[in-house]
């Protein structure tokens, strides 16, 4: 990519995001009362045009070094993604209806009046794209699918790393937007940094999405929380993603392990929030032997040369601690650094997230250890632990796991975030800036939605869903049952 | 109560802040896996207990100068919402189960792993008691109850306002930790507000909640964002909770609702996180002739002298600007101040929360006035709407009390919050500072919880509820079912 074609895209002036922000207000209140088949249609829409768009691909390869096979099945798994956000939309259960009809003897003490409750959208949401999905998690991707199924205006602030692809999956959501009818500030872009502020701060802004590095990230949340009206502001931020590994496993699984933590490492070169960036495997074993005498593996491209730097640099501090030492690998190669678990213990500043195909093998001398450094462990989007279930530290490394993590992974190596109902990608700080949600999946909409209740109102006056004769056949949930 | 009384509840000590938090640390883990019917049976146990302790009432009413009929309905609406909370925990669907079978032809384009999700508790929180509702928002009140049935140690900041009360509910909650075999740090309890502050920003603490002031939370608020590991701060704020009369509603029921305000406004001397402090009237209607003729409402005592000089503050501010006037009231009376709907467009500082038994009624001339001040509103806990299902009006003004508010009622008041399945307590900001969440109902444990998925973990080793054989009858989603 030459100079001039980044130049094509130019930043967003002030005056384009206050008319972005404008527009995206003007279409909260009828994108949030368009019906849910239209809804769900646009969503569908932009997962077929995605599809059938051959140019994305290319265009995604060269603005991002990542190789064409792995942004084929980005873009499967970007529009599978839209289609599942589909589904949710039309069969209701998102909206969590709950409808308590009015009891004179209610044991409160009090009648109970009649309560009906749905959630409704939280208004315009701003969508901070990351670098490493292209598709997954940039313009079309879980943020936008979610929010725009939720009822929420969306506006993109475009990654720096693909703005062309950027600007050509925007065209398609936006053209989108108009054959369905749905309000033209349903969706925006901006491009910049400072434009990428200016709609954080925006007062008519309700919600912001972000996937990136833990500095942009928390700058970006405090920027959210000290506006005057601050807003929910759900940050993907860091994760070293700690692989343990028993006695057991590592003796009796050592080349397995060994090439398995290798292809983990290099997928997309490293460059994956759940890429583990810690490995505690035992002293003297056959994995650390495999793992010593593991030939050059070829590295892959970096995203950028801001990434490429990036890398460098965290690999040199990590590196740099006098307590480190290099295990196998060197530049263009996995680099396998190593540590010792007494050293970690003592500075857990050794551990650091490296954006790209390196991790620290860190070796431990007991059981006790093991579990020392597990239960040290801070906020993680991924823990996984490689054992047999009659390994004596399965069960303490699990709840070890458990009070750090928001997936916990066995014998199964944490890259590659399946899409599903059940699905959770987040964690304690700071791994997210908000451990009670997920930024994949399909609850991932909730984050986007408040409920509200009314009391007594009308039937002829309620929204749909509240209405007795349940029109729209939204599954509701009454006097605390199930939702049916 | 003297002085000497208030001193005898001293304020807690930096040294007493560290063990309290390092107990309700060293209690998160085993609170956690503490069997439901356990944790159900301590906030069962808290509410008997509660019920058959005489002398709070009495404590009561001698610190908070709450009416004793009052103060006795609250304290049943307490003991009712732990048991609520009892039959939440026993229930089990609060842990949110998601089961997604490992399925190789998931269209995702890659195969699925076997997924299984469920909710689990945050960690230690810090509730901030409120002053007006010493059962119900204060020691063993909502949020407490709440936090304990998600399986979280608490540790209350008391309010100022009731120490000798607080003390007393505190020691029935500790003393029914114990009997049950919890433990200790489960339950703790701190007094001053350097206290307070040491405890939520203690590394420990994993959530916040808090009932009270606007100024107050946002401090709360800003320092719990600011601290190294932000937390969620569930604060609840401010909230004119307005209520909005249509001309026809204002003609045919003037007696009805003039006597229907006076009684919302008036009881427990308004001192209500609910009560209105906006009524919006037409001109020249006779419900504002009512309102004018109304005679002197006894406005009752206020909680302590704190709350009575803000009052009067409060008042003094509204009533000090030029374009407001008395329509009927003085001290120890319920205060009607009157503005005009011009006014409060051209200048909205006017409007602004009068904590006691004060509210302005604002007039406006027709319906264009009436749904650009609907339209123009903050946050809110509720907004209220008197009128006839044919008011040309009506869809318009549940949209925009749609737009702003958790709760939206119709020909009801706004006072007397029923704690049940459908119930939202929260709103926009300032209502709240977590809109996605509510403070009353059983909806209000989803707080204090966070998802975590287990990927491809044997049977034996993941927690009970998500065993192939659920042993413990939990509700479970399976492949994105509805819970069964």
């Amino acid at each position: 990519m030459t100079r001039t074609e980044i130049d094509a895209v130019p930043d967003t002036t002030p005056e384009q995001v206050a008319e972005l922000v404008a527009a995206a207000a003007a279409a909260a209140t009828p994108w949030a009362a368009t019906d849910l088949a239209v809804r769900a249609d646009v969503l569908e829409r932009i997962a077929a045009r995605l599809d059938a768009t051959d140019e994305l691909i290319a265009l995604a390869a060269a603005e991002t070094r990542l190789p064409e096979p792995s942004l084929t099945r980005e873009l499967t798994r970007t529009s599978f993604q839209l289609r599942l956000f589909a589904q949710v939309v039309t069969d209701g259960g998102f909206l969590d209806v709950r409808i308590d009809p009015a009891d004179p003897q209610w044991p409160m003490g009090v009648p109970r009046p009649d309560l009906r409750r749905m959630n409704v959208p939280l208004g315009p949401v701003v969508n901070f794209a990351a670098s490493n999905f292209p598709f997954a998690f940039s313009v079309a991707g879980g943020d936008t699918a979610s929010a725009l199924a939720a009822g929420c205006p969306v506006i993109v602030k475009a990654n720096p790393g693909h703005p062309r692809l950027s600007r050509a999956v925007g065209r398609i959501v936006g053209e989108v937007i108009a054959e369905c009818g749905a309000p033209a500030g349903t969706f925006g872009m901006v491009f910049g940094r400072d434009a990428g502020v200016g709609v954080l701060t925006h007062p008519s802004i309700a919600a912001a999405a972000f996937t990136g590095s833990t500095a942009g990230g928390r700058a970006l949340f405090d920027l959210a929380c000290r506006r005057p009206r601050p807003i929910p502001f759900y940050g993907e931020l860091g994760s070293v993603n700690p692989v343990f590994v028993t006695a057991d496993a590592a003796r009796a699984r050592a080349d397995e392990i060994a090439s398995g933590l290798l292809a983990s490492v290099s997928f997309n070169a490293g460059q994956l929030c759940t890429k583990p960036n810690l490995v505690v495997v035992p002293e003297d074993s056959p994995l650390l032997a495999a793992l010593a005498a593991a030939g050059p593996v070829p590295a892959g491209d970096l995203l950028n040369e801001a990434i490429e730097r990036g890398f460098a640099e965290s690999v040199a501090r990590v590196r740099g601690h006098s307590e480190v030492a290099v295990l196998s690998g060197g530049p263009g190669q996995v680099s396998l650094l190593t540590t010792t678990a007494r050293a970690v213990l003592a500075d857990s500043a050794i551990v650091h997230e490296m954006f790209g195909p390196a991790t620290l093998v860190v070796t431990y001398r007991d059981n006790g250890e093991l579990l020392e450094l597990a239960e040290a462990l801070d906020g993680q989007l991924t823990v996984s632990i490689f054992g047999d279930a009659a390994d004596d530290t399965a069960a303490a490394l699990l709840t070890a796991a458990t009070a750090a993590a928001g997936r916990v992974l066995w014998n199964s190596w944490p890259t590659g975030v399946s899409v599903t109902y059940a699905q959770q990608h987040g964690g304690p700080y700071p791994a997210t800036t908000a451990p009670t949600t997920t930024s994949v999946g399909t609850a991932a909409i909730s984050r986007f939605l408040r409920p509200v209740v009314y009391q007594s109102v009308p039937d002829a006056l309620l929204p749909p869903p509240l209405r007795d004769e349940n029109p729209l056949g939204i599954p509701r949930s009454v006097n605390g049952t199930r939702p049916q």
